[in-house]
């Protein structure tokens, strides 16, 4: 038998910290500003919608936060993920290069996503919080979220942008099965969802406003808290543990990554694996390339600005520094609802901005073509935003053979497409439009931004 | 931490071979007969439809099958499948039994089909054979096939009952993204297709119509051959090597099953679990109660006669000794689309005759409890399939409680549920009906089967 191609850790090597990346960074994060006073927000602030633990963690400074018991317990029904050498796809390739790929599609709710929920619902539980509200697009992360509830006893609400509601059924009857409640929003059950649907009772809704929806009955109840799935600092250390555990899986294969990629919407998945080799690096060991993909509709990183912005279209949240394409910004129409948002997360932001990764932009069309390659060699159908990194770690790849040098390149594999069919059925179909975001609205977008002098 | 939940082996341990039980039974399986002589059947019957390889393993009496090394090479991207300590599903039933299961959803097609599709895609490449083609009803086989095919750079044609290609688009997507091509049957393609639609233009076909069209197809064109995915011995043979990495799995967790749960619809991931149990016993080792879970719409075991049958509905096929409820026989509709054939494996009727196993029909509500039941304590959703062997395994820890006793219960989680997520909200919606068979229809079935002097 060849080498291995599966790198397994058994359940007794699940990271017992996350790790946390501010405490190696050469300059510090800009604090977030109260929307309204703009100035620096303190604990207090914050509390009406997240549990004090995780207030602690978002402006945690320390290396390791040690990661609870109860919250390793049920990692360990998916994790310690695998490591797969894609050597069907090195063939193909014709690569002299070493592809890896860490895969988080095996949780129950088929992403990345289940790390931070999972976290996050048991901090609420042990605060006394009885119910949890988000918004979801694509409903990865809203599944992920009524899982982790279910794990711990909590009410789970899901507002889910009313077109993906009817576009997506399967994904809301995945939140059923684990018990959630699952609302088009807008909905008749916030001051938000009505005043939004008397205006427009044919409303298809959006992130932004199911956010409103989910923030303003968070903080109606006290026994009501709010949850989101990327951008916040203490979502990016949650996901540490795919990181770390590729570190050991190298460890194991005897190799160490030259190029490390991740798709970046909110930038989770992106810094739960990039984070813990830049932190080896900024500790003075090895040195490595990391490159965040984003779709050319939504061009966060590469044509985003770096400023204060809001994280919602309300302008309900506070203002963190970020790179932005404005809150106003709406990229076209295309299948990776994942990484339509229009900022990107302060850490991740903050770490290009010390030139310590690369971003780079694809068009959806040539993200199928590789996720196509990829299930017809590795046999996982990707999902559509997990197409993007596995695009650039074949065009590395394929950069190696030209130049005739082998290189290690490791991609996070964030999540299957079960639930994605329907924009293969697309790509096949010769639907697909490689549409390029309109520039004017960017720029007025961009003119948009709120000024800030404080910080 | 607790104890181990998963239990995993590496690559190394996958089978090198797999069991044959016919080498360990107390009397031999009855042979098939040709449909027109009513003759046993040679191997020459067999070649228009199968490489020689799989006939003889068809017919082989060795107890031990080398597994070949490209058929290994490719198991290693998701075998060895885990085995699983429900601990949660048992705490939430309150039960001193131990749950064990073995969950063969970890293959990128999702169920263990994909454990016999690579190999019989193996043996007609090796054969030189160019094209396969097949039916599937729910298309858990077509897409492993489509899968398998891919691998081994074979054309796959697979004909999808029209009625499952209307209502799961996704499942015919995914079949597309690893290159094979779905055609809804009835179709223009064949002569039978062809027939049909001249009758009936809008025909929403059938297992047995699709069948008609395969393998029409394949004794066509001496570079195109059938592929089924149950029923037959070298089908149920390819399977085992869930039976044996589970008995390795268990020697870790230093336990052994006193109960063995499988769904029954052809009867191969049944087998595939149960055999290499079933051989230690007959060879002196531990004795095991083996469970076939079957649905009451289509109760084959339960309710059907052992006698010589027809696999298709057209008469086109060998025959068999079975349990049958008679080739005409048509089940009331069911969510469940692989448990709704017929008949049952030979190898599995056998078995049953011998004592060796026992059979329990289930109504669909009752599963779908169960499936929702497990969803919420284990994380993964099941297939409408599995969710026959959940239910038995929770009647069976439910009974230990009362009893007060603790037995070891390991049940084959055969697939997840990803594609089949409306039956999941037909659920939800309280639109589940759990319809009795025609007992009529049943006995008139019985009526007609072929009447054989021969064996």
């Amino acid at each position: 038998m060849a080498d291995t191609v599966k790198y397994l850790l058994d359940e007794t090597r699940i990271p017992k910290s996350w790790y946390n990346i501010v405490a190696d960074l050469p300059s510090q994060p800009a604090p977030a500003l109260h929307p309204a006073t703009r100035q620096p927000l303190g604990p207090a602030d914050l509390e009406p919608l997240f549990p004090m633990e995780l207030i602690l963690q978002e402006v945690a400074t320390e290396r390791e936060i040690e990661i609870p018991e109860p919250v390793r317990e049920i990692y360990r029904a998916w994790r310690p993920s695998p490591l797969v050498r894609a050597r069907r796809l090195e063939a193909a390739l014709g690569t002299p290069a070493k592809l890896y790929y860490k895969y988080e599609g095996v949780s129950a709710a088929g992403s990345h996503k289940l790390n931070t929920a999972i976290a996050q619902a048991f901090y609420n539980k042990q605060a006394g919080v009885k119910r949890l509200t988000t918004e979801t697009g694509a409903g990865q992360w809203g599944s992920s979220l009524a899982y982790a509830g279910g794990m711990f006893g909590l009410e789970v609400k899901v507002f889910m942008v009313r077109a993906s509601y009817n576009q997506k059924p399967y994904r809301r009857a995945m939140m059923e099965t684990w018990g959630a409640t699952c609302i088009p929003s807008p909905s008749p059950l916030t001051e938000a969802g009505r005043a939004i649907l008397a205006h427009d009772p044919d409303c298809r809704g959006s992130l932004g406003m199911a956010i409103s929806e989910a923030v303003e009955l968070a903080v109606q109840d006290k026994d009501t808290k709010y949850a989101l799935g990327s951008v916040l600092n203490h979502v990016l250390l949650h996901q540490t543990v795919i990181g770390q555990e590729a570190l050991l899986q190298l460890e194991m294969a005897g190799d160490y990554p030259d190029i490390l990629i991740g798709c970046t919407g909110g930038g989770s998945n992106f810094a739960g694996l990039v984070f813990p080799f830049l932190g080896e690096q900024l500790r003075g060991g090895r040195k490595v390339r990391a490159i965040g993909c984003e779709p050319a509709a939504c061009p966060t990183l590469t044509r985003g600005r770096f400023a204060y912005d809001f994280g919602d279209t309300g302008h309900l949240t506070p203002l963190v520094k970020m790179h932005t394409l404005g809150s106003t910004f709406v990229p076209p129409g295309f299948h990776a609802g994942g990484l339509r948002y229009h900022g990107m997360a302060p850490l991740v932001s903050l770490v290009q901005e010390l030139g310590l990764m690369e971003s780079r932009a694809f068009t959806q069309t040539g993200c199928f073509d590789a996720g196509v390659q990829f299930a017809r060699t590795e046999g996982i159908v990707p999902a559509p935003e997990a197409t993007h990194a596995i695009r650039c770690a074949i065009d590395e790849a394929l950069r190696c053979r030209e130049e005739g040098v082998s290189r290690t390149i490791l991609f996070n594999l964030s999540g299957h497409g079960h639930f994605d069919m329907q924009a293969y059925m697309d790509y096949f179909a010769g639907k697909l439009e490689d549409r390029d975001y309109d520039d004017a609205a960017l720029q007025s977008a961009l003119a948009e931004l709120p000024e800030v002098t404080a910080a």
